[in-house]
């Protein structure tokens, strides 16, 4: 359910527009309105490209409305924040005199933002503008006669591609890591810059060892010399931060408020710091939309032991309704005062808690410089946000439904169309795209879909582009692995499909791939159990053959927020967080024969208490599966398949038919019912 | 095979004994044999009495061979340490006046010596001798009016029985931690002692922070208060150290020290601080006998990046042909000279490694005053010691063979007689025990036999007293955890046998304890795969049934030394080492029925790699049983079994039926015959 977009006329110019906003009796003049769209237009577009108009003024007339359109796609086609080019040589020189102006010999650039967060604003990509690498991760280092960049194993390719390596040395970032390179490149005396926002304490320590053993120093930076040099550097993003509905939260955020403040005086703090956005996001029961894919309003703030809260965050981006949605218990300020609020808990000889993962090291020194006590620790929202609520898990499964009967469509409708060999990586994402849109409440994908075909979804982070946007044919496997982000939740799904006739090796890979998924899907284990406990179960059969996949096998889901959320996490790298009921996780165990095709089978479940068998000692969880999609049978090899799994799979089926076959049209239902067959029927 | 002891005489007096030590050509005279006498008197005594002979004199005539002895039992029968006895209140009263002389306002009494080993030598016992708690792991802390003693789980009954608790208030070291009893009873300028010779640095940061947040200090003592108040404190244990065998060891000292010593200087370093007794032992293919059940030489030891190592260690308990076993190469040293040698390190600004684990924070602290570089990683030898070589693989089959024929003969004997209800736990284990030492190259228990009839098996770390030594009857289940030290190799082995009739319950039980046995036994992982990671093979058949055990799974065991070996571990705790080919592990899950039984099945498993079926992509590991005892097949309920699951058992018992049927006597034979027939035949 999109909005109509407003009418964009002409531009009539700013003494007209004035005019017009005077008369609707809008918060700003023409001008403010100008500054208002540099944040606006630095922010992602969304699904409504007129959803910043409420930032303005509530109802514009007509006219209002259409010369605000036409204001914005002036400056959009205008707005030119210098990434879209190939950096030019320029941008590392201009960087060098800015170094060498601060009296400074190198410099760090991770790809990291102040929220150290997955999706990070466009003003924040500084590894891209310098280097010109969009890849997720990666760090460079600039001296002054040389520079190296970081990037691992799924970027190797790409970073050659997109990076001069005469002027960035390409290294691997888990290999050849940054703080050897620092060892062997650092002069004794040496000042290498870092801008502390963008580092926690922990991600800097191995490069302060490394600087120092060589007889150097890293210093921290007053303002990222980056910025002094991006001239066109996009503004802060401005997307609209609205109240998250109750009837989607389950819980009010003065009740979170005071559950945690009351947790914070038990343990002895007078304040938490809350760095990441979706922390802050869950505990005011607000989204915004300052990144790609997630509902995020960038932001910090300050959770007091006595309830109340500090937020930092610019207040134009607010709508008008927020403001009493987060009441007097909440105090909005300027981004500019959270030092000076930092240094209020110094001065109060407070102890204050800082998340050890993505707390900024500019805040934790700014507080111990203060004289305030650090304790570097979780963020105390992270648990409770991961906990959904029954409101949260009744509306994820109201989402799932939503995103079945999408998939559902859509893999319908890929039977039909892909065996004639027309359909493209891109035109099958994008018509997937259109099947979710159509759903209501849809927002946003909850990331960028993977749709690899062949050989393509071998690569486990593929990322179709115009240049490798390979075609769907006969015969071979296709892998789409795809989100939503609805108001009631967020979703991640993948599926492999046969297009054609498998092979029987085919066949066995991706049944041991389901056994692996099946095994996950129906544990139960005693209360305390971490998912690094539980990460073998998917991994066995295919240890069997002799064969692995080389990533995680689940990480944790938002509540309509990120799609890769913690703290808990089924991975083989240890993780202590014990899983708790209302966790919402991934189960997405995969095998990928490289240069020849991929294998993922992705629901997501929720971790609940399961009725404890005669003679049980231990509280007992297992998962409920969310994601209501099915699975390939003509993939299925039932010879690997116990009695067990081939009934897991075959009610697991009738579930999903059940649910979504009232709510499909009918050729997506006559698909549907030989989809859901039992298996050997 | 044990020597047959010295005739005991009635002594004659040192100036007769002076005589024939000069006649024979002794190292010492009566009084050097006197000083000697106490060190050996400190020691175990062993399998073999006489072995102390060696460090007197070889071949030694019958007339001073019976006199050593008869000085020997003299002094034995005098030989009082205070541990026998309950302490009484005077001293804890003598230890606060010595703190009180020493300025300190407490002192911290951990149970572990310099060596963080598992077994400590009765000079060592110093928490027992304080508080008269005996448990194997606990801490106690001395204020100047109050004071507590701090158990983990296994102990809470234990010490309220051993201890005086009006004295010592009784505290759980994991829920109510010496931490947060320090930060509520510790006084801005409080002074507490600790002895940096029994802590390291990791094991004292939580202590430290506790007290400095009360405004208090820990303060390393000169010297152990204890030992200046307790004054039949018994001296240095002097257990002879001789050569273990290359027949045995598979490898040369000298391919040892140099390897090691590349593998030091690649990584820059110039020297290892070696601390671990069994690293010492397996460095310097040597053997002693300073504490109980493991052949541990105690000492310490540089180890240079030429390969050339320092030993500090008394010289009288070496045998003869240590020296020149050890070569020019090794330099050993009274333990005095130690400090000396790491300020030598100091000076040269030398890069030293200290495990972090184990290493005394004596010893980084002197060396980083001195001026070195500590660079706290893992132990060098712990590795490549925890990997088996061939010769030593060989050797330990070769041991479990003789394990295997001496609990066959147990297990016999226990199936004719355990049904007549005159057994008891103790006579059961001294059986167990004279059948062990009937085996070639027996040389100890590997640690104190868990022998747990009924109620008792359901005790898991339950060790036999007179007090709760119970009747093994019908019906219940037995249940046996024990091992040997042979000079081939260290085994472990726990079986439970059903006496009389088993209930449907406690085959249930039994059944899912044996799934996860042998889900772990058949595992195939790649490599890079650590046991934590495998650990929940062994568990999901309890959990399915709401139930589990509250130990870890597997921990490693080394080659005729500690029982207990790292860094590798089989559990739920993380430890993100890889199992390796070579590495000996126990695979011991069990289940626990407060107040009515105990369930336990252990082989030991040697990690090798498997041939790699048809597609494989990954080079396999699995595991190799080394264990050859009859698993109770009364107890297995065939029902809960998969096929794959009855056949390993039954390979496994035809396994251990052709090799033991050849090496027992006819009864044995016959009740052999019965114990490995195939399930349901």
């Amino acid at each position: 359910m999109t909005a109509q977009p407003a009418q964009s006329l002409v531009y009539q110019g700013d003494r007209d527009l004035d005019e017009l906003l005077r008369r609707d009796g809008a918060r700003y003049d023409a001008n403010g309105v100008r500054d208002l769209l540099a944040g606006v237009l630095a922010a992602p577009e969304g699904t409504d490209p007129d959803a910043w108009l409420d930032l303005v003024v509530r109802n514009p007339s007509p006219a209002l409305r259409a010369q605000l359109a036409a204001l914005k796609a002036e400056l959009a086609a205008r707005y030119d924040d210098g990434l879209k080019q190939r950096p030019s040589p320029e941008r590392l020189a201009a960087l060098r005199q800015e170094l060498a102006r601060r009296g400074l010999d190198g410099f760090i650039v991770p790809r990291g933002d102040e929220h150290q967060g997955e999706y990070v604003p466009s003003r924040a990509e500084r590894l891209a503008w310098l280097t010109g690498f969009t890849g997720s991760a990666g760090m460079a280092i600039v001296l002054a006669d040389r520079a190296a960049i970081f990037v691992d194993g799924r970027y190797t390719l790409q970073v050659r591609k997109e990076v001069d390596t005469a002027r960035f040395e390409p290294r691997h970032l888990i290999d050849e890591p940054p703080h050897d390179w620092i060892a062997a490149q650092a002069r004794p005396g040496m000042r290498i810059g870092f801008d502390p926002w963008l580092h926690t304490q922990d991600g800097l320590a191995r490069l302060h060892a490394s600087a120092k053993r060589a007889g150097a120093e890293l210093v921290p930076t007053d303002g990222n010399p980056i910025d002094a040099v991006w001239t066109n550097q996009p503004a802060e993003p401005l997307a609209p931060v609205r109240p998250h509905d109750i009837r989607f939260a389950g819980q009010s955020a003065a009740d979170k408020r005071e559950q945690l403040a009351a947790k914070l005086a038990a343990e002895g703090f007078a304040a938490a710091v809350i760095s990441a956005p979706d922390s802050l996001a869950w505990l005011l029961n607000i989204r915004g939309g300052d990144v790609p894919h997630t509902p995020l309003p960038l932001g910090f703030a300050i959770l007091h032991a006595s309830g109340t809260v500090d937020l930092f965050m610019d207040p134009r981006k607010l709508v008008p309704e927020v403001v009493p949605h987060l009441g007097n218990q909440v105090r909005v300020e300027p981004r500019a005062a959270f030092g000076a609020a930092l240094d209020q808990l110094g001065q109060a000889r407070a102890r204050v808690a800082v998340d050890a993962a993505t707390g900024p090291l500019w805040a934790s020194d700014r507080l111990e410089r203060a004289g305030a006590e650090v304790v570097r620790g979780q963020d105390p929202c992270a648990l409770p946000k991961a906990c959904k609520n029954e409101t949260e898990l009744a509306n994820a499964r109201t989402a799932h439904v939503r995103d079945g009967v999408a998939l559902a469509r859509f893999l319908a409708w890929l039977a039909a169309e892909a065996s004639k060999g027309e359909l493209t990586e891109l035109s099958a994402a994008d018509r997937l795209l259109a099947f979710r849109s159509a759903g209501e409440n849809f927002r946003d994908t909850s990331f960028t879909t993977i749709s690899g075909a062949g050989a393509n979804g071998a690569i486990v982070h593929y990322r179709v582009s115009a240049a490798t946007n390979a075609r769907i044919a006969p015969d071979m496997l296709y892998l789409v692995d795809s989100g939503a982000q609805y108001l009631e939740g967020t979703t991640d799904v993948t599926r492999t499909v046969a297009i054609g006739q498998p092979t029987p090796e085919q066949r066995d890979r991706f049944t041991r791939v389901l056994k692996g998924h099946i095994a996950l899907a129906t544990a139960r284990f005693p209360k305390g159990t971490s998912g690094s406990q539980l990460d073998t179960l998917a991994r066995a059969a295919l240890w069997q053959a002799g064969i692995d996949y080389d990533h995680g096998t689940g990480h944790g889901v938002g509540s309509y927020l990120s799609v890769h959320e913690g703290p808990q996490r089924i991975s083989k790298v240890p993780n202590t967080v014990a899983l708790l009921p209302g966790m919402i996780v991934s189960n997405e165990p995969g095998y990928y024969k490289t240069g020849a095709y991929g294998i993922r089978i992705e629901n997501l479940v929720a971790v609940c208490e399961v009725e404890a068998p005669a003679g049980a000692e231990r509280p007992l969880l297992g998962f409920e599966t969310l994601t209501l999609v099915p699975i390939d049978r003509t993939l299925v090899e039932p010879g690997l398949m116990t009695p067990g799994e081939i009934a897991w799979l075959d009610a697991y089926h009738a579930r999903v038919r059940q649910t979504l076959m009232p709510l499909v049209d009918p050729a997506t239902a006559l698909w549907l019912d030989v989809a859901t067959r039992p298996i050997g029927s």
